[in-house]
């Protein structure tokens, strides 16, 4: 077993802060990630809070300030699970590096995506029952991990619109696939926020604040930004750039490998597509040949928002080399952009074009 | 002055029924378009109710079925106006046509959009009044305009959700720009969907029906539907392809306009981006150079749900020709794809690749 009882083969591209993927064939095939292949993307170092003495405070623009314990939480909300999707901002950042370097950036590959059935409280409860003053806009989440990253080092936090924070699929989660939630994934609560970058999903939370803006915390105002090449964070300066929330239209093969050996012949293509926040996926095209000719993918029906679609199709794959393109559409009729040229951005974030693995099919070619 | 009090340059795709847009220069560089401007898209004769004898019916899965005159309606619920952008599904066709044909469609160029502010009563209200149903999942309207296009001959209806149908943007409208809503653009009473595909907007308004699914009208179970490559609606049948609601992500160059000469040296350039539905326009990119380097254009904040954000830049251009470009970003990070190519769909739907539009600079460059 791996650091922080993740499988094996897990993709480490940091031990400190620990930041882990696992490999795309590990998350094939079943709506729900295990919790030893679940993806884990942090900034500073796994807290490890006491939960007896843990508590949550609901403050800013609120009529009745909360100040609560878990049992607090669970004696006072009534207790809800959804199914969720989470996807790092930097998930198949490697394609975006493979058009131009990123300094400094981890190459996370398709692997920054999981999902799982978290137990807990809506959000919209607590904020019922603190009750939301005119004017607050934007719920922000403070965490208990503190990140060197920002100069001086701060706490976590991050913030989504009140609209948002009022969906019933907003949690406030203690539980991941029916079992207690794991420390390194936010213990004792952490957020859910289905459809949004994972950055907002804050770990290990403290503090719920009503705001007028969004929160000031460093991974809210100046990370998490797609910056226009040629800027960097410090140079852009807050509030720069497009700040990411609602997640993008995307898709991914996740079965067969990238590099893998196949049968020629008759081979299985799988993998998952997701719309993000009010949109469904409605159409998923899969091409063994560059894109000339394309077959459409048996799709999922979409469920839950922010919950991925799984798609699955057969492709007669004749001996040699290939590529295999999948691309999703959305329920407006958009469609992922074709190239990661022109998504190319300084941070290395939202890659949405389509996705492509290369595969050696051996053997004779047994036609249909 | 053209048909329907329609402008002299209108483009005139048929007369009979009505269906025309304006140059795209007559819509540049103002929030509201003219009425004699705005774009007029139908599927039948343009009909000529008598306002006094109309009657709107809201009936289906509601608790209080109602059957309401004009002053019904203006008694009733408080009137209010919204500034919403309406764009037909067909806009930008010309740039698939250009990829193939698309027999029996009509060649919308850039002007199927268009801005107005729009006077009546908020949809939602006289659902409350009439009191939805358990089950009541799609809001469906029915017109008076009779298509020849079904067999047999149908009225013009569609449906959207009752999510969208609750929420404070949809109108049923009476006034345009200030003015009594014209008769070519559905009086005495229409529906107005901001962020949905204009077919959802339906004219000479006559019911409202609350149902389980949405309407099995032609033009919602049948056409605006993107259809995969090799089909047709009717080989396709009821129900196939992506059935079109919230509009994609867009932009368009309205000036200079297409094929236009212009003085070498600074030139500017304006247009409009529209995100559609939930979200937003967050950065619009221009290019002179066929994409090698971009200028990030002035944009105007989203200020309503569906209406359209303006943005404007200054190019260099030198002498000679040139093909400038934008493309929209929106606040997901999501980036308008590159190509028409992918795009084409039997029907020619939601053509959102990035626009262009050819022009010669004349004259000595004018160097900054």
């Amino acid at each position: 077993m791996n650091m922080w009882d993740k499988r094996d083969d897990m993709v480490v591209h940091e031990r400190e802060p620990f930041n882990a993927e696992p490999p795309r064939t590990g998350l094939a095939g079943q709506l729900r990630t295990p919790l030893d292949t679940f993806y884990s993307r942090n900034h500073g170092p796994i807290p490890d809070p006491d939960p007896d003495t843990w508590r949550l405070a609901v403050d800013g623009l609120v009529e009745r300030p909360l100040d609560l314990s878990l049992a607090d939480l669970r004696e006072r909300f009534p207790a809800t699970e959804v199914t969720a999707t989470l996807q790092c901002a930097g998930n198949r950042r490697t394609g975006l590096i493979e058009v131009r370097d990123i300094p400094g950036e981890a190459a996370w590959g398709s692997g920054a995506t999981s999902t799982a059935t978290f137990g807990g409280v809506r959000l919209a409860d607590l904020l019922a029952a603190a009750g939301l003053k005119d004017g607050a806009a934007h719920i922000a989440f403070t965490g208990m991990d503190v990140s060197p990253l920002p100069d001086p080092p701060e706490r976590y936090g991050g913030s989504i619109t009140t609209g948002k924070a009022l969906r019933p699929e907003v949690l406030l989660a203690w539980s991941m696939n029916g079992r207690p939630l794991p420390r390194v994934h936010g213990a004792p609560l952490r957020v859910v926020v289905p459809g949004w970058i994972g950055a907002r999903s804050v770990k290990w939370l403290t503090r719920v604040t009503a705001r007028a803006a969004p929160s000031d915390n460093y991974f809210q105002a100046t990370a998490y930004r797609i910056l226009p090449p040629g800027t960097t964070s410090e140079q852009a300066g807050p509030d720069a750039g497009i700040s990411l929330g609602p997640i993008a239209l995307n898709c991914d093969i996740l079965r067969p490998d990238d590099g893998a050996r196949v049968p020629a012949g008759q081979t299985s293509v799988s993998g998952y597509a997701l719309a993000g926040d009010e949109r469904t996926v409605t159409r998923v095209d899969v091409s063994a040949d560059g894109g000339e000719s394309w077959t459409q993918a048996v799709l999922d029906p979409p469920r839950e928002p922010g919950l991925w679609q799984l798609w699955r199709t057969v492709l007669d794959l004749p001996p040699g080399e290939a590529t295999i393109t999948a691309r999703a559409w959305d329920s407006t009729g958009a469609l992922m952009p074709e190239s990661p040229r022109h998504l190319w951005n300084p941070k290395g974030y939202a890659n949405n074009s389509w996705a492509r693995v290369r595969v050696t099919a051996e053997g004779h070619h047994a036609t249909r």
